[in-house]
């Protein structure tokens, strides 16, 4: 390990982003009882960050983790969300996992399916950095509203 | 108990219904062993029955039983693999399922919805006659294909 790889910040700069502040309300929505309120964005979206030597540790033996289960869940619930806001289709989730940490995620709005993601290794879901957690939601986000300009009539169905 | 529900034979008349045709070939894809072989559709689809007095016996408490759940499955993939034959669209089941026996079901033809299903009382899945199994499947068919043939597009797309 060298010097500057602890100096850096983990998950870099944090970015202004929709997305990212999509996600924290998401989380937060959960916080019933204000425990993190006092808490930045950046400590409650701490685990969506991992890094390159973080993910080369992580096991991908045996079911995933539920904690990361939770986090697949409300990254797509953000995705989900955007959608809304962008399109006005409410997109609904679906998952279907295997015990072995591989599955499908669907965002589902009317009968079109605007988000389709096959997923492995999902024990190391997470982003190397803050831009490309943002990144990744955003582009979904977008791939989604251009599905439901191409069919909008299954969108609405 | 009158004598007559004695001599009714339970689930009435079996039917000449391609989709029950379908979900006995479904089923007996399992059996690999070919311990069913000598089973008539009548014995081995049985558990699909539900009459009115077996439906009231039955406690929608708790988790779904396993096997329930695999009847689940077995039907919506004979429905699956029925809309193939008559659309040429693959369709594939995804699930979501709450611990109560409160659920979704869908079955996807590319980037189409074309079965969507709120189930609940999972517990009593289950149908009075063959002839009813048989129109629950066929039912399902004949909308998806309808879904479909609106939505060209999204189904190939």
């Amino acid at each position: 390990m060298t010097t500057e790889t602890l100096e850096a910040a983990r998950g870099g700069d944090m970015v202004d982003s929709d997305f990212l502040k999509q996600l924290s309300a998401v989380i937060r929505a959960e916080d019933s009882y204000g425990q993190w309120d006092g808490k930045s964005d950046a400590d409650i979206m701490a685990e969506f960050i991992v890094t390159k030597d973080e993910r080369r540790e992580i096991p991908i033996i045996g079911d995933p983790d539920p904690d990361v289960m939770w986090r697949v869940e409300k990254f797509y619930d953000a995705v989900g969300l955007m959608i809304e806001k962008r399109t006005g289709c409410m997109a609904s989730q679906m998952q279907k996992m295997s015990h072995e940490g591989f599955g499908r995620i669907v965002l589902i709005a009317g009968k079109l399916v605007v988000v389709s993601k096959h997923l492995r290794d999902i024990h190391r879901f997470g982003f190397e950095t803050w831009a490309k957690l943002a990144e990744g939601g955003e582009s979904l986000v977008e791939s989604a509203a251009q599905t439901i300009d191409a069919h909008p009539d299954a969108a609405r169905g």
